[in-house]
């Protein structure tokens, strides 16, 4: 499986390897041990529910996370010519010289938190040249305007979902914790959202990374032109082909692979969770392995969040992508993890049970 | 100041050494970098605000935090004999030694985070063995029952705060995060809260551990009482020794010490919360130097939050104390430092400003 990740895109090849983490046995084996620590039921909260799915993703009562990634896809979107976004497309390459260079935020946060970073150019207009550290697997320089044509072609769309999924195998470790960057790509997400997610056009759309009114306006105004060009079309891949970004399909790939691994997914804020939703569409069960980070205060996030039926761990007001969500929210999980693992029992450290 | 912590307990020598942080131009200069970091304005959420406020508590512009420490106090509670908890009270010194075990909550999480913890025996009933990270302040044998009588005389609530102030002064570094155990001292908390910040009872009053509702209802009445009782009382001293605890006057001379030195404090839950409360009586600008960790599921600390008119980080369900909550947001304190002190600026890194 490793090595060879999606040779071909049969759908139900990934769907029948990407399998639901329910394991009532062991989910209750895994309770009662959480159960059983010195602390009140429930008092750890969220971290409780972690420790569990943690387990269930490594079908193990003793989980541990080895080696996390954090892989960052950056690409453009031909879209940004129609200036729905607050930054100049060329700002997609900067910042990724600049996460380089160590000084993007996402590069300060994994330094502090000691996390591995890998940056993929999915699709950038400008040629970078290659370095350690940064993965050249550009499907073209930037897809073509959504409202004039499909982002991709079909087939731009699938080598995007193999090579996020290839990225992902060729990794070690049991853990990816995905971020990304390209200028416009929330308002790919706020298509996808609404194509896929079947949420109103109106609560997808957002200020991105800080649109002002009129801006956010004329992106609505955008979004909806592109939606009616590609109304008819209804397979994922196609809609993920038409609206999607190279950067998006490889992160639904990335992630559709690391499941098929039982990896934990860590997914950062609203892009990554549009590409997650995507992978959804092809294989539900892709979500039993996803810890959703946070809720960014980019509007369309609450709503995917709703869709996938899912709780963030954090909130922190967070609207800025690179993956910063999901390294900030990455110790909680070694927490959670450690919980499991190391905490005494009742029993074990003799403390005496609740009375009455 | 720092050996010879609060020798007495005159109040204006404690205001006047605990100034507000409010620096106009530090903050503007703060601010100015923050903005020009590469990412848009504002997003990074929560934690902007965070490093403004840590530059602010250091005065500097390049905040660093150096040799954070962990403290635990821990002491018993007379009024657990009302039956307001849902353990029985000797679960306070069977915790310590769990904690100093290494097994409990908090011994995962500080070693998980790398952070040493002290634990400080404030006045528990058993009497623990002295040993290495284990602080022997205790004032007496656990308070009395605050139902029947002042849970300290004024003199042990005294000694109390200055022995917490204590604590903090003869530990090296420049932030701490105060953590509690105390069988009934979310009970203490409540008190504390209603007669101190003016909230109604039944809005302080939570199943702190555990209490099933008939539990929870008692407990309210319980307090209804030691508040009837203790009615008279209006200097925020007396109103601490009849209704606190030796753990949570320790945290609040914890938190007044490390204030006027200028540290960070990392405030946990509902308890570390209260002595929070206390200690602003005192000294209103302590809650400058506060960051407050999370907002914990016991139902008072909502509204202890909203008194003290500060926001947390987490909001995770937890209601464990312990300090555990402190820790899980450390990381976000060292995100934010590092944030404003290493990330690059637009102009640094060279890449392009908005448009238009």
């Amino acid at each position: 499986m490793r090595a060879e990740a999606w040779a071909d895109l049969a759908i139900d090849r990934w769907t029948s390897r990407i399998v639901p983490t329910r394991d009532v046995d062991l989910s209750s084996r895994l309770q009662t041990l959480i159960d059983a620590k010195t602390k009140p039921i429930g008092a750890l909260g969220r971290l409780e529910g972690l420790a569990l799915q943690l387990g269930l993703i490594q079908g193990s009562t003793a989980p541990c996370l080895r080696q996390p990634q954090v892989v960052v896809f950056a690409a453009d979107h031909g879209l940004a010519a129609q200036r729905v976004s607050a930054y100049p497309q060329e700002v997609t390459a900067q910042m990724v010289e600049n996460m380089l260079a160590g000084g993007a935020a996402i590069s300060v946060f994994t330094r502090q938190a000691g996390l591995p970073l890998t940056l993929v150019d999915a699709g950038i207009v400008a040629d970078l040249p290659p370095r350690p550290g940064l993965l050249k697997r550009g499907i073209a320089a930037g897809t073509r305007d959504a409202s004039a044509q499909p982002a991709m072609t079909r087939g731009q769309c699938e080598q995007a979902v193999r090579t996020g999924a290839e990225v992902v195998a060729g990794l070690p470790g049991n853990a990816v914790l995905l971020g990304e960057m390209g200028i416009a790509n929330s308002a790919s997400a706020a298509l996808l959202l609404c194509r896929l997610g079947g949420v109103p056009l109106a609560d997808c759309v957002g200020h991105g990374t800080g649109l002002d009114e009129q801006g956010w306006r004329r992106k609505g105004q955008v979004l909806a032109r592109v939606l009616d060009r590609h109304a008819a079309l209804d397979d994922p891949l196609d809609v993920l082909a038409a609206l999607g970004g190279f950067e998006i399909a490889m992160m639904a790939g990335a992630c559709l692979q690391a499941a098929a691994e039982r990896r934990v997914v860590v997914v950062d804020g609203f892009i990554a969770g549009a590409a997650v939703l995507a992978a959804a569409c092809l294989a539900p069960a892709v979500t039993d392995y996803c810890v959703f980070s946070h809720r960014s205060a980019e509007r369309g996030h609450i709503r995917l969040l709703d869709r996938l039926r899912v709780q963030p761990l954090l909130d922190l007001g967070l609207r800025l992508g690179e993956g910063t969500g999901a390294v900030l929210a990455w110790p909680l999980l070694q927490a959670a993890v450690a919980m499991l693992t190391q905490m005494a029992s009742f029993e074990s450290a003799g403390v005496s049970a609740r009375q009455g």
